[in-house]
């Protein structure tokens, strides 16, 4: 019995799928390039055991935790700890847990959770039965089982994966500990890190005034040792942290912001704001004037340090109140919404949408974005990549959309291969594999309707899995 | 010859084929549930014939009717009653009107009003040739002469349909005559009736102040006995002709709103909007701030109550105000618009999302809105359910990019499987079937791209075409 | 060795692909009708060679040159002249950049320029080899040789192209001198014009109110000999222009408005912001408000003389604001944008919408409008068509999703056929061809699933290569 069918997610037909097969097969084994992503740089630092199968696979992952909220389990039942929680770790079961998540296996299926947890399952733990309530113990303990042994420590992971780099997102509060240990050891694994400055950037990144940016500036000020409460020190600081960073091997930056919207204030007008904002007088709409400018400054930046900037755009963070007051957020309740890249972009791309020295990777959870913005835009401007598809897009369908909204108007060279996203660590090598099947079956798509060679499908199939992300991201 | 080819709508390839083949035979003999329609209950309840091919096939069908006009065929030519008519029924000639949609039959080509004509014209009447402008009368004569028979009343093709429960749906000024007369009868078919409230929530039903949103409040205080126009007794009128529509076995409610828009008033300010509205004297923006509170007051009587919420939201009604104006609502020119879901439905699903006893069903006519907002929503609200592919992307196309655009972040299993949602009784099993053979195809594609075993997708099968419309309509 | 597969484009499967062939053989010679488009009417008019194979190819199209630039090529690099020149013709180098574009080759995979420059590149030159640095001289020498040729000139190329009608597109400004020269001829070629109006009805079709505005308006006073500054003589001048560009063949007006816009002004409050566009006051919201206007306007004039009228909306022209400043318009920075219809176009189609004299061809950027909103509209009106697949969506894959995302709705009846809307002559029955075999693709997809017999489908084959086209034109 099995759970993966070795030709998974390549086309029905003979004809195509033995292209497919050929250009997959010439690419399967290419290491990993993970240029953005959020694994703990801890566990690489630390390589201790991961704890247990409930905390490996289901408490982090926020695609996993809504798929059971939906179905009517509270966040408690998943022993997710309350915001207010002094410790109800004791009271933790991750058994009961696991056996919940076995109860709504089926409520996964065809799901891109369900293909990764697959593919971990059968191909880390060798287990080759589809999980159900039946057999939920037996997969606790076989997982618990490996998990103890040093073959399943993170730092054999990551070779076992095949990872040539991965990079872990730190705020710029985020003193790099592990990461300092990572280079202090004598372990070679390449794990770099993002500058991802979004609490020191959004003055309502807490959704409200509520000091917590003034409190992030007053850090930034003393981690940098720059007078971070002046606008000039604070643009200062900026530059202080993405040094630091890139030192901890950082080549790009990462904005998650809720639209794409940018302006060009002059700098007496975005000191003011500033000041709003420190002062926790900032109102909603000055909030993304503010943001808006400080994607600009952050891409000056970029012109002058080399680092490419990543733009995530388009999420509603935490729609539901409730979840976001008890249990804080990232808990599945990030919500896509309508973004405009067109009007949004226009003032940044018009300063240095043409700067030699400028790259930016856009991201989008709109899909209809594709078509209409993103490769017109990403196949005009010599400054834009378009960024792979993002979260609920990372799916086979979601994929295949993607290649097919934007191939013919960017082409493949406007984009920035694959990258992960993700938390849950042991996905990795079954997220890279999907994206390499579902590019290997639109290039056989391709080569069937007459649209492309094979020997120029096998050289996109490698850049697509390897060389576009090591480029793009300077890897 | 034959209209109907036995394999339509499955995969191509011969490896695909099979599995959906043996998927869909599992599942197209299963009971239909329709649980969401606008058949007449009256033609159960007096069981009268059908009068002719037109009535039956084209006058009640907007569909039929503005792929006509869209042609250039006036309202007028097809008999089609003007609001003014005292009586034009005796110039009424159904079979020039029949040859007429004869003579553009070829317009409905790939069209699914082309494919549930033809299975009904070969299934329930024995014609096997394309309709077309030579063999018009003959069509006429045959389907004729078969509705005088016994065999083609509507409660013997009730039965012939293997339905085991129908919804209708009725306004709460409606007094259940016919469901009363169903009732009442020996016959055992399961007609229940939908609580659908727009004539009372809605002041601007008729597109103005006019007058008859006061009117249908003087209404439903007459029917209920409650003092109506009064905020506390309209509310109360609302819970009385719930449970009355209960007791006619109704286990829903159905909302047809311009926009997904909800909020949260206190008692007060809605109280003085409907007093507003009563005086026809609200505005349009004060009207949709009146259906936002009005969602939120349904959904609290819902929870309460626990019937189940349905919202078809985003069409633009009435769109052609000269047809409008001449001929009424309901002619075809209700157009779909961009709907936002995610700040739309926030306070109602702050307030609800999480109730258990709540439960929401979404429809949508935005088609974008699939993977952006509704299956991120319904993926993750407990409450939250998403409807089938709705009005025109109730097609085999439209359905396909259904599963495809919402499967991979919702599942199946946050879905609320078929409905019909149709005047045209005839072709209730067409739509059904064509809906589980598109199920079956998009099953078989899962499974020959290693994405689901085939025991899987045959319980998903059942599911999608029995289980989960079962379930969300707690019949 | 050969660039073309003789199936590209049809069905991967055997029997798909057997019937799209039969489909596909029955149409591929069908004469050409090229109803909007923008070749060069002086070619025709002049009959001399084409220059040399980059301005045949590269500098004129904006695909070409987006991508190029996209690359991190600059305008400058490519020749394309800057606003300010004098002439830096003497210093271009067409073979220089020939090389550039050899050695970008790799970027166009997959996309449709790939496809009809393949196809041309093997059809009209015999050239059998993917274009790179290696041979990119040996593909300059021989395309080269080949344009001197009087085999190669543009009436020859034109009657070997097959093509039956073309029209180009002039602006009323235009005084048609090459048409005169056509019409005066020996020649049969059927050369055609459109009235596209867009300079004198956009008072801010520079993007700012600069003056340009005024003196088109005095232009079309001196070319039609009425008072064009006024506004009863404005809209006289329309009319005469109209009559002019109709004895030279014209059937058919075109309208390239950012949005869709339309409103009935009464004629005062017309005249009113007609005079502050001619005096470079008008505001952008008025200048929105007087084209909405002037849509409505043309309406009713072609109501009167039977001018098909297209609307193309919803670009965001000269995105790159430098790129502008110093090149001009059409360099590739045109980026799509949302689009609204269904609310932008209410007030047009309610005055006309329902008149048969009225003929409007709806295109656009935003393909969520096709199913949301088009198909409904085209669906019902009788005034509107649907045309084709646009810009970027001139596609295999865009055209597939437009006949994917119509069809069902608005059937084949309301959609306008094929037009190629291109710059680039050779490029017009490669065009044609893909466009032919995606939609033969499409129909063997409905026999195969059992949704259109294969003699049915073979009829639309003709009417969406030729019939629908010829019909929606008056050609």
């Amino acid at each position: 019995m099995t759970l993966l069918d070795e030709n998974r997610l390549l086309p029905h037909d003979p004809a195509g799928r033995s292209i497919a097969r050929r250009l997959y097969d010439s690419v399967k084994d290419t290491p990993i390039i993970s240029p953005h992503g959020h694994v703990e740089p801890a566990w690489f630092a630390t390589n201790e055991c991961f704890s247990n199968p409930t905390a490996l696979f289901i408490t982090p992952d926020h695609y996993i935790v809504r798929m059971l909220v939906s179905q009517g389990i509270t966040l408690d039942q998943l022993d997710i700890p309350r915001k207010d929680d002094t410790g109800n770790t004791e009271q933790a079961d991750p058994r009961a847990v696991w056996r919940i998540f076995a109860a709504h296996y089926h409520c996964f299926r065809a799901t891109p959770s369900r293909m990764w947890l697959d593919h971990v399952f059968e191909t880390l733990f060798g287990l080759d039965e589809v999980l159900s309530t039946d057999n939920a113990d037996a997969y606790y303990d076989q997982i618990a089982a490996c998990l103890s042994q040093d073959a399943f420590r993170p730092r054999a992971l990551f070779d076992q994966f095949n990872i040539e780099v991965i990079a872990t997102t730190e705020s710029p509060l985020d003193p790099l500990e592990s990461h300092q240990v990572i280079a202090a050891s004598d372990w070679n694994g390449r794990v770099i890190t993002t500058y991802r400055p979004d609490a020191i950037i959004n003055p309502h990144a807490s959704g409200v005034n509520d000091g917590s940016f003034a409190a992030a500036i007053e850090a930034l000020g003393e981690l940098s040792g720059l007078p971070a409460t002046t606008w000039d020190g604070y643009l200062g600081a900026h530059r202080d942290r993405r040094a630091y960073f890139r030192s901890f091997g950082a080549t790009a930056t990462d904005h998650g912001h809720p639209t794409a919207y940018s302006t060009v204030l002059d700098q007496a007008t975005a000191a003011a704001l500033f000041d709003k904002a420190l002062q926790s007088k900032i109102s909603a709409d000055e909030a993304e004037t503010f943001r808006g400018h400080m994607l600009v400054e952050m891409a000056r930046m970029s012109c002058d340090d080399g680092m490419v900037m990543q733009l995530h755009a388009g999420s509603h963070r935490n729609h539901a109140q409730q979840i976001f007051d008890d249990f804080g957020a990232d808990k599945g309740f990030d919500i896509p919404m309508r973004t405009d890249y067109v009007n949004g972009l226009k003032p940044l791309l018009n300063e240095m949408g043409h700067n030699p020295a400028f790259k930016m990777i856009l991201f989008t959870l709109d899909e209809t974005t594709l078509s209409r913005e993103l490769a017109p835009l990403a196949g005009a401007y010599p400054a834009l990549l378009l960024g792979p598809a993002w979260w609920f897009y990372d799916s086979p369908d979601g994929m295949r959309r993607y290649r097919e909204l934007t191939t013919e108007t960017a082409g493949f060279y406007n984009t920035a291969g694959f990258n992960d996203d993700t938390r849950a660590f042991c996905s990795i090598p079954a997220r890279h594999d999907v994206s390499r099947r579902v590019d290997c079956a639109y290039l056989a798509d391709l080569v069937m309707r007459g649209r492309l060679g094979e020997d120029e499908a096998a050289i996109v199939a490698h850049d697509l899995a390897y060389g576009l992300a090591k480029k793009a991201y300077k890897l």
